[in-house]
This record gives C-alpha cells, structure tokens and sequence, in this order.
C-alpha cells in the first residue's frame, strides 16, 4: 500500500509522488526470485491496497488517519508493505503495529538515526520518528538496530539517543570494517524471532543508487550491496515493512522508484519464505 | 525576500526553493525598465532582505514566526516584495501588512481564487489564504479585485464566497471577452487610492510560461499579456507585493523562475515610480 | 480508458506511457466546469475502464486485441474517451465504433492529416492512421473535417488525399486567417447531427503548449486558442473521443499531460451536456 | 552549416552543442513549404557542410578561422545558412560576408541590440556583436533594422549606439502597437533590394517558445507570431542568414531546436523562392 | 555503424536515438588505451559507416533490411561494431555473421537472457533474440556463454532454455562468488578460438551507471568491474561486436552514452590488438 | 569562495554555476564529522567569501583578477577552499598560494592529468592547468602527486611530462592494484610534511557518483572509494583546497554538488584538525 505524504521533510520534498512512482516501475518486477529460488505467489496472495488516507500538509492529522485505516489490516493478519511517503510515516505504522503485536524490534536500514528529538522545533518530522517511537512504547529497543548511519552530524551525541534507548547502531563505516556477513549475523543474533518491522529509507543506499530522495549522504552501500544486506537476515520474523523517501521529481531515470521496488519484491519474498516455513511445519 | 515555505501546497510540492532559483535568475535583470522610462536605483533603494524564517512541515508557526519578522520591516516603510513559497504565505504577510497598514485592498492575479473553507479538512492552506484573511479583517474587500481565475471547479458556488464577501472576480474568459484595457481600468477603478497588496501567483500565466508551479491550468495568459496586466495597473498605492509558487524542481529551463524575477521587477518599478511622483510632488 | 501503445510511432516515441501520465495529472481537475455551468457527475458517470490490451511492437495483433475489447463496449453505450497511446490507436477504435454505430464523421484536430498511404514502406502507422479508416469504410468523409494541419509536407499533394476522399482540411493558417468563430461554424454545420467522432492530437497545439509529443510542428495555436475551438463545436453528436501522442519522458513538467487531461474533460463535459440535454427533451 | 562556439556567452551557456541539436531535429523537416507553395529542393541544393573550425575558450582565435574558412564558400555563390552557437559568431560570418559582398543590410530579429561597447570589459562577446560589425564597417546601417527588442536595459542610451550608427530599432512594444503587418512593410521598405544578412537570435520568441537560450526575456512573440514576422519579409535580397542561441542542456523536449530547424527551413525557403524568380526571370 | 530500432521493445522505448546519443558523447574518446598500451589507429583503421536501414514499427522487415546491409560489409571483412537499439538487433546482425563465418560462439554481457521464447505472443522481441538465433543455428552454443544475469524471473525454468541448447549461464551471483578472474577465465576457456560474437548490453551494468537504458536491474556490477570484465577476456577470436538498449531520453547527463561509447572503444582495441598480434605473426 | 567560471572547459560546459550549486547542496551538511571525531566550528571558523571576480570568456583577465583578489587573503592566513569552475581555476590559486608561500606540493585527484601542452592550440584550459603551473614555478613537484588519471589518451606519452618534471603519477589501475591503503601511504610518504595544495576534480570519481561534470571517464572510483582516499591522507600540511568541475545542468538530482560540497566539508575538516593539533602543541 502507498503512504503518499511528506509534510515530514525537512529539506527537497516530493515523496507524497513516491508510491505512484514505485508501483509504476514495479511492472517490470517478475514472480520467481532466483536468489531464494521460490515463486512468490506459490505461498503468499498479495494485493495492491492503495493509498493510505492522508492530509498534505497536516501531520498529526495524517498519522492519526494512516494509523486507524492501517490497524485493521494488521488486525487481520495481513503483513503491509508500505511505500512511502517521507519517513515520519512509519510512527503511524508502528502505532498500528503494536497495537496489535505489541512493541516491535526495529530494523532500520537508514543513513540517519531519524532520532532527534525536534527539527526547526517540531516534534513530528521524518527527522524525529524512531525517538516518538521509542517514547510512545511502539520498539522493543532490546532487539533492534539501525544501519548504515553515515555523514555528517549535529553534534558528538547524535547517537547517543538510540543507544541510550537500548538500540544497535551499525554505522556504515563499521559495516565496512567488519564485513557484510559478520554485521548480518549480528542483526539476526540481535532480533532473534522477536517480532519486527523492518524499514528501509533509500537514502541507506549511496545516492549514484538512489539519487531521487531528499536527504542524501555520500559514500553509501551499492544497490548490490544494499540487496545483499537485506537478503542475508531474511529469516526473521517480520510482521511488517516499509520503503520510503522515493522523490520521483529527482529521479529522472526512475532508477530510485525501481531501488524501491526491488527492495519491496524482497520483502514479499521474506513473506513468502515466512509462509512456505510455515507450511513445511505445518506438514 | 525570500519566503521558502510549501507546506501549504495540495498537491504538486517543492516550492521551499522558489526564492533561491527566482534571485538565480534575477541577476540577468538590468536596472533600466524601458517601458516606464525609469531607472529604478535613481529612485529607490532595495535590499535582499534574505529569507523569512520558517519551520517546514508546520504551517501556523510558519506564518507566525513569519509576520513577527516582517511586521517591523513593515512599520519601518519598507514595501517587501516577497518571493514564495506556495500562497499560503500571503496570510502572515496580510497579517503584518495589516497590522501597520490596517486593511488593506487586495489585487490577486492567479488562476484561481484561493478563498475555499478547507482542503483535506485543513483551514490553512495555499488554497484558503484569502478566506482566512477575509475573515481576519485583513483585506478591505470592497477594494479588492481577483483576476484570472479559470480551470474546472468543486461547485458553482465556489466564487460565491468572495463575491459574498465583497470581492469582484474577473474570470479569464471575462478578460479574454472584455480586453485587458477595460479590465484594467475596472480594477484601477475599483482599487482606487487605497492602500493595497499585489499577490501573483505564478499559475495566473499559462503552464507553457509557468510550467515550474503545482496547480497549473492550461488556456492562460502569454507572458506578454500577464506583464500588460501588471503594467496596465501602475499608479494604484501598493504597500506590498508577492509573487508564489514557484517551484524549481518542475522548471528545467528556469523560465518560471526568470518570469517571476521580471514580475518582481516590475513591483519594484512601481516602487520607483512611486517615489519619483512623490519626489515630484514634493519638489 | 487507455491505450498505451506507441509501434505506431515513426519519430520520437514513448506514448506507450501517456496514459498513466495523463491519469497522474488528472486528479487537479475538478467535478464543475464553470464555461459550460454544468456539474458533471450529475449528468453522467464515469469509470476510468484501465486500459485496453496491446501488444508492444506488433500494431495490427495489437489494433486486433483493442477493437475486440472495445466493441461490446461501444456496443453497450458507453461512450470512450480513449486516452492514448500514438495516433495509430484511432483506427482500432475507429472499427470498434463503426461496427456499432456505422460509419461516423471524424472531427480530427491535429497538425498533421496523417492519410499518408505509407511509412517507410508500412501500412499502419500512426500517419496513416485515417487513410486506412477511411479505405475500410469507417468514416463518413462527407460529414468530416481535419483542423490545425500545419508544418512543412513531403510535397504539395499531401493533402490531396482527404480532399479527394471528401474530407475537408482546414489549416491553421486558415483558422488564423477566418477566425476560430467562422471556423468553428464551418466545422459545426459539415458535422451537423451525424455520428461523429472526435480525436485531439496533443501536437495540434504548439509545442510551448504541448512539449510532450512526437512530432511537433510550431507556429500552432495556444491552449487557450485550443480549448476554444474545442469548446465551440460543442453540441455535436459525439460516440467516441480520443486524446493522443503524449510522450512522459518529453513532458518534464507534465504540462502536455494536464493539456490531455483537460481536453478529455471537455470531452466528458460534452457527454454530460448530451445527457443533460437528452434529460430535457425527455421530460 | 554548424558554428559550434559559445564562449561569447554572457550568462547561461552550452550553444557549442547547438548545432548538432537543430541538425537532430531537422530530420522532421519535410521538403514541401505549403505556405509558400515550393518544393525547396526543385530550385535550390543544399549541403550540410558540417561545422566551421573553432577553438572553444578563444573567440578571436575562433573568429579568424570561422571566417577564413567561410570566405571561400561565399565567394563560390554559397548562401549560407548558420547554425550557432552564440551570437558573437556573427561577426566572424559578417567578416566573411563584406569581403565578397561589400557592406550588407543587418535584419536583425532578437530581444536585444547585442550592441554593447563591451561585457566585464571584453570587447567579444555575444552582446557586442554587432558593434564590432558595424565599426568594422561589414553592416549597411542605413538598410539595417534591429526587431523584437525588449527586457530590461542598463540605461536609457542602451539603444542609442545603433540608432546614432543609423540602424532602425523595432522594439517588440512597437510590433506589438503597430501590427506585424505594418512592421513587416517598414522592415522591407527600409531594406529594399540591399544585399542583406538574416539573423535570428532563438531569444526573439518567448521563452515558453524557446526556452533552451542563454539570455531569456519574458513577453516576447510566439512562435506563430515569429514565424510571420519572418515570413512576411520573403522577398528581400538575402546573402547569408544565421539562426544562433540554441543550447541543448536548457531544451530537454527539444523544441528550441525544432524552432530554429524550422527558422533555418524558412530561410532556405527564401533561397529556393530567390532562385525561382531568377530562373522565372531569365525565362 | 549504427542500428537506430527499438520496435523490439517491451517496457521503456526510445533506443532508436541511442547511435546519435553513442556517438555524440564518443567525441572525447582519444586513440590510445593505457590499459592495453595500444594506439588504435596504428593497427587498425575505423570508419562510421552511418545506420543500418531500418523500418520504425516493423520488426520483421527491418531485419531483412538490416541483414542485407551488413552481409556484403563482413564478406568483406569488416569486424563489425554495431551501436543500438534495443537488443532485437542482434538477431540480424547474427544471420549476417553466420552468413559469411558459419555459427559463431556468443559472448552475452547481460542482465537477461533474452531467450524467452515469447512476449506478448511475439516470437521477435528483445527477450527472444538469442532463442531466435539458437533455433537458426546462428550460434555454436558449446562454445556460448552468457553472463551477468540477475533479477527476478518469470519462473525457475528461465534460464534452462540456454542451457539445454548446450549455452553457459554465470549469473552475476555467481560472478561475485567467484570473482572476476575466475569467471574470465571460465569465459576465455569455454569460448577458446572459435569465431565469437560479443554482445553487450547495457542493462548488465547496475543502474546507477547505465540509468538511461530500457529494462533496469540494481545490483549489478559497477562500470569498472564490467570493464574489467570485457578487457580480461580479450584475445579470444572475435569477429563482430554490438552494444545495446541505451535511451538517450533516460540518461539526463548523457552517462550511459559514454559508458556505452567506452565499451565500443574496447571492442576496438580488441580489433586493433587482433591485428597487431596478426601482424606480428606475419613478421 | 567560489570561482563561477568555465571558459577553460573544452567539452561539456556549464561549470560557472557549480558554486551556486555546490553551497545550495551544503545546507544539509552538519557541524560534527564523526569519522574525525570533530566539532568543525570548535576549532575553526569558516566564511563564504563569497565569488572571486571572474570575466566570462576570458581566461587570461579571469586568471589575473581572480589571483589579485586572493592573493591578499592568503597573505592574511586564509586557507582557502575554492569552490568551481573548471580546472583552468587551479593556475591563478597556485599563483596566490605560491607568492605566499612559494612552490607548493600538488595532491591532485583527477581523471586526467591537466598537464596536455594546448588544447586547440591554447595554453590557457583546463586541460593544460598543471603545465603551466609547473612551468611558471608555482609546484615543488618532488613532494607531488597525481592520483587516478585513467580512460584513453591521446597517445603513450601523455603521462610522460609530469613524470619528466617530477611528479609521481598514480593512475587508477595502480590504485586499485595496490589498494587505498597502501597508495595512501605512499601519498603521504612522498608529500611530507610540504605546505601543499589539494586539487579535487569531480571527475575522478566515476560518471555515477558524480554525473554532473563535462569530461567523463567511466571505470572510476565510488563516492566511498573517493571519500576514504581523501580521509586518509589527512595530516598533510594543506594551505589550500580547490574542488571543481562541478556542472548543474548536467547534474538533475544535485547528487554531484553534494559531492563536492561533502569534499569541501571534509576539507574544512581537515583544517579544524590542523588547528586542533596547533592548539594542542601550544598547550
């Protein structure tokens, strides 16, 4: 489903075109994924939901609206795929998930924290999310993460908030250090089957890759390595996802909106590998 | 002035950086308007005064923090022209302007009239400015005049609240049938002596002149007949002016942004103009 | 609904797109058009159909699999605005409509006569599009007219051929020399109450208008000239509408899309006046 | 012919690429001119020359072997048609044009007089053009008119050089109050049968026309009304014609070279048209 | 030569511009490669030999046209370097090859296959070109290989077409798993002396280095490892060369256009380093 | 400080609005590096100095008023970081840091190597920067270094001057062979503690990272490859910084101004550093 909204951007805006863009260039996606060798729609129905109901320009409005539209959904036992719309949309979706599941592990594929307690004095922001988040009781700080934090910051304590909180920040110059597999390995051991949302702002990705969002941070993963990323903690329980920050008006090739929807395919597939687990213990 | 704020717009969104590419463009502007036979700097002295602050993504502080900073400027004499920023920005500017002026007569030229009651639920917006501002007492009404408007509508009542209000509204189609030389001298009649507030918005021309701006609507004016409109109107007692909606993002070749610099322009020579009557009168 | 296909396309191409675009920017428009005094849905229902089947790269497979689709709905009542797609898309509506209704008079506003016999040696193309309509039988040649024809011609007889088969061209210099008035009485009086359809070539209107297109031509008519020439033959008997050759990736301001969808909303005002004034005799 | 050059360029820049974007858009050209009834090629042959030698960065360098190699081919009978490139590759065309034909009548068509005594103290630039031609003794003043001039002037003598030189200034107000009709007549009456230069600044049209130009002015003609202007003065005793300005990198649909394709195909018209008559003549 | 076509198409279209875009940005290419340490033109001479006859739309009769164009050319013995268009190309170029050399072996850079045997029903697109060459015996599959493919499928059988016809698959999973010198290797035995065809489209490049290209897969190789990967296989027998599906439209900075320029200035150096080797042997 | 000029530019041109671009990207920038543990502002304090004076085509009077602009800064202990233009900037910087401070160490990062004799027949580009430079004394070219030249020249000898006149060439292959770390190593060895200059072209990282530029090479580094061979060196006696090339026509998503604004910040970075040591020292 598209949250097209970006009232929470604090510098280019555009993303409330982001879910348009995305389905536009997922035409091109096709059923089978070869890396986990499966035909997703063998184990999962999926359906394109529409738009969350939003109000452009009207923030707390807006999450209130997404947040009573989305719950039901989860209520029902469905696992939404969210494309958005700037970052400040996954406090509405996580409000939404915990109600049902409770406080969730995060994993947060992100070049920023998204933890600051206030921009240009606003409490709602796609710079403020994860610290609403986390105050509203919606994380399970123990088991969550964050990765890929990278450029330049406000202050030596930036991060000091996600870490005071419980959370892991793996910034991306750790991943660099220690490798791809042994950081996978240190998201999995963390999350363990907690239940968890996994969010992934494309900005994570270098902007050569992603280069339609508005906050961009040189010296970020390739979208080989980025994939490789997601791909290798696939495994745990996820009950809900969301790619966001798509700016189709910065994309003039579309190669953003496609990132976007490569990485939702990929959440299908956890879905789809989820219920094919499922079905194999079930016989 | 700059006035980068867009949290007001409905739809399409990015005119947070309407003032950098308007001043880009403005720096092929020479100082010599020939059709008024003046040379502006021999009369009046201008400033970029730089941007008033704002917090993007929350509207009514916006206006707030934006009327505190220009209400002095206001009451010192100066006349601002301020550069947007989608048309939400007239309101805390009305405010100040208002607030040293008192009411004042409005000459809105824009393709459409921007008095609705809320959009998406919301009372401030770049559609409901002048609604507001009625309301507020800021406009003299009787005085005021909105031209241009066209483009498909909610209802027909739509331009009912400002006729209702006392405002005359002069469709396109009115000054396509009537020439631009009645319609002018209609609203030079009808604003008077008055004191008054110039508010263009760019989608008053033509998206073929205008494509960088979020509500286009096709059958506009040419340039050539936006800039008679304006001049046509010289001599009226303006105390301030903007010109919105610019946004850069939808403008690759700067057209919109070089026809707003040349708008502003021409406010400024009304300013000039204005100081060698007085200058004049004076002698 | 629409027909994304663009094989037909001998020059720039990329029409394929322009359905989803002209949808994208037709969400501006509103339910009310204030030149006709008429609220739409209050006379007519409309349901966006999706898209007709195609083939990419095989024009006649492709001409096959819309007519057929087409047909049971024309069949039906309905009354297509078809949203293109390149303009070789008229001559699968065109079969699709004659079936049901006959042979119908074709309004055709387009800078070009396209009734050449070939292209490059091809037969259906999109500039042999009404040659090949008319050899079949599906135009009623004495009630129709070609408007805006323009541009230089691969040699003075170019348009020796719908004269010869009883169209009548009328070309912009004409149009520019008579006047919009006396031709647009022209075109109502050859039309008169024969069923008639009507096709846009978005290339009619000059590419300041309409950069968004293939095969521009300049020195063509503006938007607003455009809309009226639209507008005042209103009260013809009209079975189906198309709008073509919007082209995305030429349209970096979506400018030409809006043009699009602005002109099939006249379209579907004219069907709403029809209803509403079949609505008056009936009572 | 291609004058690939743009290092005369004041403000935006890029016309080095201008020729190879008016050839890429020339292949829409069909041989058949229906305005004035000639098969172009039945009366005159033309060759695409390909580019004259420049040097990018060193325009006196560049002048000197533009008109070294252009010369040779006026003296030989060639008409040139130029394709620029900015407009300070005039002066080296005219250079080559006086040597053979002695002093020739300036048509001028531009929203400026590019009659500057100097830019940031250079004496070649684009804006200085034809001062240099005119000291240099290359223009026949008194059979010279300048047309289309509008914008903002650096003073009120801007356009004094030329008119004390005895050239005839047109500003675009005066096309504009007097009609294209009667101007037209004033510009052939002034040149009568001189042997004249035909140059065609891109910036003449309204940017919405011709956006992909360095030095844009607001408020000008049409492409419709350009192409009047042009063709109204067929007839006149042309040697050599430019069409300059044209920068690819601010065009991105390409219709500022489709408009100086078509001027150039408008110019060659006249040279078919000019042959014509001669062979009409011996006859 | 150039292969102006894209009518082989099946979601993004416009490659029939791509040998002007190639060439345009091949002009800052110089003659001699550091990395082979090698002056082309010593070796080797080269000659644009303009575009291959084409047919807009008709896909069928174009590859008659083309095949027919460029038989004689390599009975000649010109090593063809064909630039595209979309990938449908190559099936022609190959009926010409084999033609005069007998079935080559294949070398495939690609994120397809583009053995499929169907797209829309059509038995000739650019996702069938190699099944198409296959069942014409156009290719010595035990010596073929294809590499780089990646992306989601349309089912786990995809890419056993190729090898049950006796073809090598390297995804570009395993390529990453094995590393580049390997695959070379793998590439260079496989292939040995046998007369070899290289294709190369651009799509196997990640995205972000070949954004204006048809059908996008991320996650592929950077363009310095797709270099690397075309320069450690050289010296295998190659007798003609295509690079393929750049679309000038998607590529705003002209990228793409010089990447694929680069690879045909490999493909070459291949030939010239051929000739010196030949020339070396004669001695 | 920015150094809006391009007339040196011998392809691609544009670069005279790459400061405007580059300090419109570096708003997102913040005070604190964390890959240098640093709060820039503690140590050093920064201002825009705004734009040296430059005369747009001419290179020579640029160059002289530029050097006599900078000169006294540097003289008053300026370290500054110039912001362009093209590369033909680096000689009148050399010429005011060398009246300083003598003959400095060149750290160049580079596709090329800029030490081409003429280009054209001109001695004043950007491809012929460094020649002069040494050949007017300004460089120690024992301490210097040119990192990452790479793609075709014009023959073997290309790299030959700067070796002949001292300087140590790494070209990209060599990096790549002997990995950042090592050729860090030897960069630093061979610098010393030499007051020298750091010249950073955008195109020395590859085309994707870096798009908006005119002399492409492909097969370069990452923005993270790029950004860890410039932190690497740190420690070096720098009084001065240039990054350049940047253009924003050619730069659609800003991705490449806000590359160089990131090379600009880390510049500033490294002089916090310095100051932070001096402080440290002092104490």
């Amino acid at each position: 489903m598209g949250f097209p909204f970006d009232t929470g951007a604090t510098f280019r805006v555009g993303a409330r075109f982001g879910p348009a863009a995305i389905r536009s260039m997922s035409v091109a996606l096709r059923p089978y994924n070869p890396h986990f060798r499966i035909d997703l729609f063998k184990y999962c129905s999926a359906v394109d939901y529409g738009d969350l109901p939003t109000v452009p320009g009207a923030i707390e409005e807006s999450n209130r609206r997404a947040t009573a539209a989305l719950t039901p959904l989860v209520r029902a036992g469905v696992v939404p795929i969210v494309l958005g719309g700037d970052h400040s949309i996954s406090l509405p979706e996580l409000r939404a998930i915990a109600e049902v599941h409770g406080p969730v592990a995060l994993v947060h594929y992100d070049a920023h924290t998204d933890t600051y307690d206030e921009y240009f004095g606003q409490r709602y922001t796609h710079g403020t999310t994860f610290r609403r988040a986390i105050e509203e009781g919606l994380i399970d700080t123990e088991h969550s993460v964050q990765l890929g934090q990278r450029g330049s910051l406000y202050g030596e304590r930036d991060w000091q908030y996600s870490r005071d909180a419980g959370l892991e920040i793996i910034p991306w110059e750790d991943v660099v250090a220690q490798g791809r597999a042994a950081v996978a390995e240190r998201v999995k051991a963390r999350v363990g089957q907690t239940k968890a949302f996994f969010s992934f702002d494309v900005d994570f990705v270098d902007p050569a890759y992603a280069p339609g969002t508005g906050t961009i941070e040189i010296g970020g993963p390739t979208s080989a390595e980025a994939l490789d990323l997601v791909r290798r903690i696939e495994g745990l329980n996820f009950v809900a996802f969301d790619v966001v920050e798509v700016i189709p008006m910065l994309d003039p090739s579309q190669t953003t909106a496609a990132l976007a929807a490569n990485i939702a395919y990929e959440f299908m597939t956890f879905v789809a590998l989820q219920k094919r687990r499922a079905a194999a213990v079930t016989k």
